[in-house]
C-alpha cells in the first residue's frame, strides 16, 4: 500500500530533504537526518517562527543545555509522571505500546485504560509485529525521557529535556531582571527535545529526537488581556470548541473577538496566540482547509491547566495530527520549581499608589520578659513577635523547647502600615510548536501531480519564502558564452544572499521540473537573445508562466518576489 | 583574585549574555544557559559562519540526530579511545583529571603519560580540591562520551555525539548523489556536540555540552588544490609552523602562497581554509594579534592526520585556546566505516577516455573439469575465475575444503579491456570550529573600560553585525511627544529586520552607557529638533561621535552601517 506519506519521503529522501539516520548501520526508528534542502527548509521556517514571537511579539531567545540535572525533572512531574504503558510480545521479544495496539485493535479509549485493562484488552489481541496473539503479557510504565550520567562515577543522574519549555522556567529570575521587572514578558526557545519512544511507527510524526519553538509568557493572573489583541481581534478562523466536540457538530468560524466574548476561548491572551498560530501555520505553508484548532476536553486537559488547544493538520496517512499546544498553564510550572528549590519565583507589582493596611501584631512587653526569661528573653521576644495574635496566651517555641507566654507579658497592637505592593506568582501562556511535524505538513500540502503536455509533473508549491533553492539558472545552450553569463547571474543572486542553483544538463524542460519537485519557484533561462539585449526569461512554477526581465534587475526582483512584496502576476501586466 | 574573565562573566550574567544553568538548583559545571543577549549574539556568529561556508562556498548544511547508535562510534574510534584519566582524592572522594592535576603541579608533558606514570607523579601532589595529599590513587580511562539507551529493555546503547562530524560521513553516499558524484564537495553541521568531561573547572572554556561548527569537505586525495585558491592565496598572517616550535622561534608572517610553496602547510586546501578561518575570526571580532595559527607537532598530530592546525585564541586568564582545528584526515573517517558497515564509501572518477588496460585472468576448461568434479565442477570453476593466475596450478577453497587443481585443467589468458575509470576514496578536509570559544574570546577581546569625563564607561566594541541590540532609540524627555516619535521610529526599525531597543528611564548619558556595555553599536535620540525639522541624532558607539541624520532614511542607514557599507566617518564628512 502506497499513498502519500510514501510518495513525499521517496522524493525526500531522493531529493536530500529528509534521510534515514545512520544509514549504512540500519536505522534506528525515531530519527531521521535533514539533508541539505530539508536543512535549509527548516532554518526559514524556524526563521518565520522568530519573525513572529522574537522580532514581533519581542520575546527574546534563550538557549539552554539538553542535558538537565534530575531536579528539574523531579519539580516539572516528568521523573514521576512522563510515562507510557508497554508491554513485550512473548514471541518475537519485540516492545509494543499496550494502548496502541489496543486502539490499532479497534477498541477505542486505550490511553485512559490502566494497566490491568490493558492487559486485559491485550490478551486476545495478534502482535502486530510477528502476529501471534499476545496472550498473558505484563503491562509497565516506561519513562520516556532518555538517562544518562554527567561526571565520572555516575555522580548524577541526567536527563535530555523532553521539552525546552524547563529552561525558561529555571530562568525565570534572570529572565525578570532582563526585562525590568515588569509583566508580561516571554522567553522563547528553539532547540531538541527528546522522548524515547517505545516503538515509534510513523516516520516524521513520531521523533525519539525532535525540535520544538516554544513561548513562555509570563502574565499577571488578573491581566490576561493580550496588550496588542487589537491585531487578531478581527481575525476569522474555525474553532473546535469543547462543546462542538461534545454534540459532535462541525468547528465554529468566528472571529477572535467573538471566541472570547463568547467565552469559547478563556482569555484574549489565549485568542491572540490561536490567530498568531493560525496565520503562522498558513504562512509557512499550511493548507487553511486542513488546519483546524481543536480544545482540550476536560478530561484530557493536565489538570493545572486552566485552557488548551491544539493546532491539528490534516495527514491523508496519519488524520489530524496535534502539531501546536497552546495553553494557559496557570502558575503550575513557577509553584512547582518553588517548592522543589526552595526559591520564591514571583513579581514585586507595586500598587498605583501606597496602601494603607490594617494589621494586628503582637508586641512583647519587655520589662516583663527580662526578668522571667534573662538570657533567653531576647529569643522569646522575637518568636513572639511572629506569632499570630491571640487574645489568652501563646504558645511559641524556643531553643525545641515549648514556652506558653501568658498574655500579661506582651499586648496586642492595631496598627496602620503603609504597603507599596504585593508578590505575584505570574501565569504562564505557553505556545509550543513541533517543526517536524510543521515541516512534514508543509511538504504534504504543498505537494501536487499534474499532467502538463502529457508529461508528468511533481511540484511542491513551497511559499518563496521557504523554498530551499529560491532560483535556479539554467544556460538554454551549453556554449556560445551562456553558461558564463548564467554563472555571472548566480554570483550576483549569491551576494545579494538568494540561494541560487545553477543547472546546464539535460533539456530545459527536464531541467524545471526538477526544480519544480524541489519547489524552485523562480526559474530564470539564459538564452540567444541574453547577450544582445540583457533580458532572460523568468518563469513561474506555479503558473508556469514566463516573463523577460532584464539581467540587472534580477536580484532586487528576486528578492521582493520571494518576500511577497512583488507578484509574479503583476510583472506580467505591469 | 579577580581578573578579566570575572569581569566578563559579571558582565553576562547581569546583562543577560550568559547565566549560569538551573541556578535554583545549584548549576553544575560544564553546562551554561545562553540568555538573551548571548543567545542573540550567537546565532549571528552562527550566521556569519554560514555566510563564509554555505553562501560562499557552496557546502551545503545538513542536521543529525545528536544520539548515535553505538555502531557509528566503534568506526570512529570513540568507543575505544575517546577517553581521560582520572582518579579519585580518597580523602573528599572528587573525580579529578589526572594529568590536569600533574601538570597543574608544575609537571609538563602529563598528557602523553600512561596511567601508571601519572599514579606515580600523583602520589605527592596534593588533591586540588582538598588540599590533602594525593597518596596511592588509582588511575583509570574514562570515557567521554555520554551513554544513554534508546527505547526499552535497554535495547540499544546511544551515545551523545562528541562531534557532529560523523554525520558527514555516515551520509556521504547520500550526499554524493546530491552532489551528483562529483569532487569536491562538501556538507557542514551546527550543532550540539558533548563531552562529560571528568572535572570541568573553566567556565566557558570547557564545557559539557557546546556547539560546534564543522564542514567536512570531500577531496580528491589527489587534487588538493582548492579551486578558489586565487581568493586567498595573497592573504598574509603568522603561522607557527613545526619548525618554529621546534626552534622556540616565533611565528612567520606570509602569505598563503608562500606557506604553500615553502611547504610549511601541506598544501592549498589547507591554506585557504586557515586563511579563511582568520578572516571569519577577525571578522566575529577576534583581535588579529590576540589570534595565531599553531601547527599540530608530528606527536601531537593524530596518527592518520596528514597535516593539522589550530587556530588559538589568547585570552588573559587561559593562554592561547585551541578554537579551531583545521585538518586533513586522509581517507581515515571513510575507511573506517566501511571496515564497520560493510558499505563502500567511494566516487567513480571516469577517466577523460575509457583506458585500455591489459588483464591477465584465469579461464578454467570446463571439458575437463566436469568429469572430474562432476556436480562440485561450477562451483570449483567460479573458485578458479576468481584465483590468481599462477603457472603451476592453483588452490582453491570450495565448501570449506582446500582442493589443488593441476595447470592441465585451466589456461592463463591475457585480454585487452576497457576501463572507464577508477573508484577512488576521497580525502576530507575539516575545519571545526569550538562556537562557545568564539563567544567567549569576542566578548574578551571587545571589552574596553575607559574614563570619559572623570567616569568610568565599560564598553563591549563587538563589530555591529555581532551586537545582540543593533540600535537603541531614546526619547530625551518622557513628554511632548518624544515617547511617541521615538516608539514610532523603533517601530519601522523593526520592520526593516533591526533589533532595536527602546529605553526611556535616567540621564541620556546613562541610558548611552547601559548600551555601552552591552555592544550596541548605534543610539538614536529624538530631542526637541525632530518634530521641528525630523531629524534625530545618531551617535556612534566607539568614537561617541554624533551626527544628525532624517528620521525617514534610518532603517536604510543603520542597515548599511551594521552590514559595513557605510561607516560612521563617512557620515561625518560626507
Amino acid at each position: 500500500m502506497s499513498d502519500i506519506y510514501d510518495t513525499i519521503m521517496d522524493l525526500a529522501k531522493r531529493r536530500g530533504f529528509i534521510w534515514p539516520t545512520a544509514e549504512c548501520y540500519g536505522s534506528v526508528a525515531g530519527f531521521i537526518d535533514y539533508g541539505p534542502l530539508g536543512s535549509m527548509m527548516k532554518r526559514r521556517i524556524e526563521d518565520v517562527w522568530r519573525e513572529f514571537y522574537v522580532v514581533r511579539e519581542g520575546y527574546y531567545e534563550i538557549e539552554c543545555p539538553t542535558i538537565g540535572q534530575e531536579e528539574i525533572f523531579i519539580a516539572s512531574g516528568h521523573v514521576k509522571g512522563f510515562s507510557d504503558k508497554m508491554c513485550q510480545c512473548p514471541h518475537c521479544r519485540e516492545y509494543l505500546r499496550a494502548d496502541h495496539v489496543v486502539e490499532g485493535a479497534g477498541i477505542t479509549g486505550a490511553s485512559a485504560m490502566d494497566a490491568a485493562e490493558l492487559a486485559r484488552r491485550l490478551r486476545d489481541i495478534p502482535c502486530p509485529s510477528c502476529s501471534e496473539p499476545l496472550g498473558e503479557v505484563g503491562v509497565f510504565s516506561f519513562n520516556l525521557m532518555f538517562e544518562t550520567s554527567i561526571g565520572p562515577g555516575s555522580q548524577r543522574k541526567g536527563y535530555l529535556r523532553p521539552e525546552t519549555a524547563q529552561g525558561m522556567f529555571t530562568d525565570f529570575s534572570r529572565l525578570l531582571r532582563f526585562y525590568r521587572d515588569r509583566l508580561p514578558f516571554g522567553a522563547v526557545q528553539i532547540g531538541k527535545s527528546y522522548r524515547n519512544e517505545i516503538s515509534p511507527r510513523q516516520g516524521m510524526i513520531r521523533l525519539r529526537e525532535f525540535t520544538q519553538a516554544e513561548a513562555e509568557i509570563f502574565v499577571h493572573p488578573e491581566k490576561k488581556d493580550h496588550p496588542r489583541f487589537s491585531r487578531y481581534s478581527g481575525y476569522r478562523m474555525p474553532l473546535l470548541g469543547i462543546r462542538q466536540q461534545q454534540e459532535g457538530s462541525p468547528a465554529v468560524e468566528m472571529t477572535m473577538q467573538e471566541a472570547v466574548d463568547a467565552g469559547v476561548v478563556a482569555h484574549s491572551f489565549i485568542a491572540y496566540y490561536l490567530a498568531l498560530t493560525h496565520d503562522l501555520l498558513v504562512t509557512i505553508g499550511v493548507k487553511p482547509e486542513r488546519l483546524r484548532f481543536r480544545q482540550h476536553l476536560p478530561d484530557e486537559r493536565a489538570h493545572y491547566a486552566m485552557d488548551c488547544w491544539d493546532a491539528e493538520v490534516y495527514s491523508e496517512r496519519f488524520g489530524w495530527v496535534e502539531t501546536v499546544g497552546i495553553a494557559d498553564r496557570t502558575d503550575y510550572d513557577l509553584r512547582a520549581h518553588e517548592k522543589q528549590s526552595g526559591e520564591r519565583f514571583s513579581v514585586f507589582i507595586p500598587y498605583p499608589a501606597p496602601r494603607r493596611e490594617k494589621r494586628v501584631r503582637v508586641v512583647p512587653r519587655m520589662g516583663a520578659l527580662g526578668p522571667r526569661f534573662r538570657d533567653r528573653a531576647k529569643r522569646v521576644a522575637e518568636a513572639l513577635e511572629a506569632s499570630a495574635p491571640a487574645e489568652g496566651g501563646i504558645s511559641v517555641s524556643v531553643g525545641g523547647e515549648e514556652i506558653f507566654i501568658p498574655p500579661d507579658l506582651y499586648e496586642i497592637r492595631e496598627e496602620e502600615v503603609e504597603v507599596p505592593g504585593e508578590e505575584v506568582t505570574p501565569h504562564v501562556i505557553e505556545p509550543s510548536y513541533g517543526i517536524d511535524r510543521m515541516i512534514y505538513a508543509v511538504l504534504e500540502h504543498s505537494y501536487a501531480e499534474e499532467v502538463v503536455k502529457d508529461e508528468e509533473r511533481r511540484v511542491l508549491r513551497l511559499p518563496p519564502r521557504i523554498a530551499p533553492i529560491q532560483a535556479a539558472v539554467f544556460p538554454l545552450m551549453n556554449r556560445d558564452g551562456l553558461p558564463e553569463i548564467a554563472g555571472r547571474i548566480l554570483e550576483d543572486l549569491t551576494t545579494f544572499g538568494i540561494v541560487a542553483e545553477f543547472d546546464d544538463s539535460g533539456a530545459i524542460g527536464r531541467r524545471y521540473r526538477r526544480q519544480d519537485e524541489i519547489g524552485t519557484p523562480f526559474a530564470i533561462t539564459v538564452d540567444y537573445q541574453t547577450p544582445e539585449d540583457g533580458t532572460v526569461t523568468l518563469r513561474d512554477r506555479d503558473s508556469m508562466e514566463q516573463v523577460r526581465v532584464p539581467v540587472r534587475d534580477l536580484p532586487a526582483l528576486i528578492g521582493s518576489l520571494i518576500r511577497g512584496r512583488t507578484t509574479f502576476a503583476e510583472l506580467k501586466s505591469p
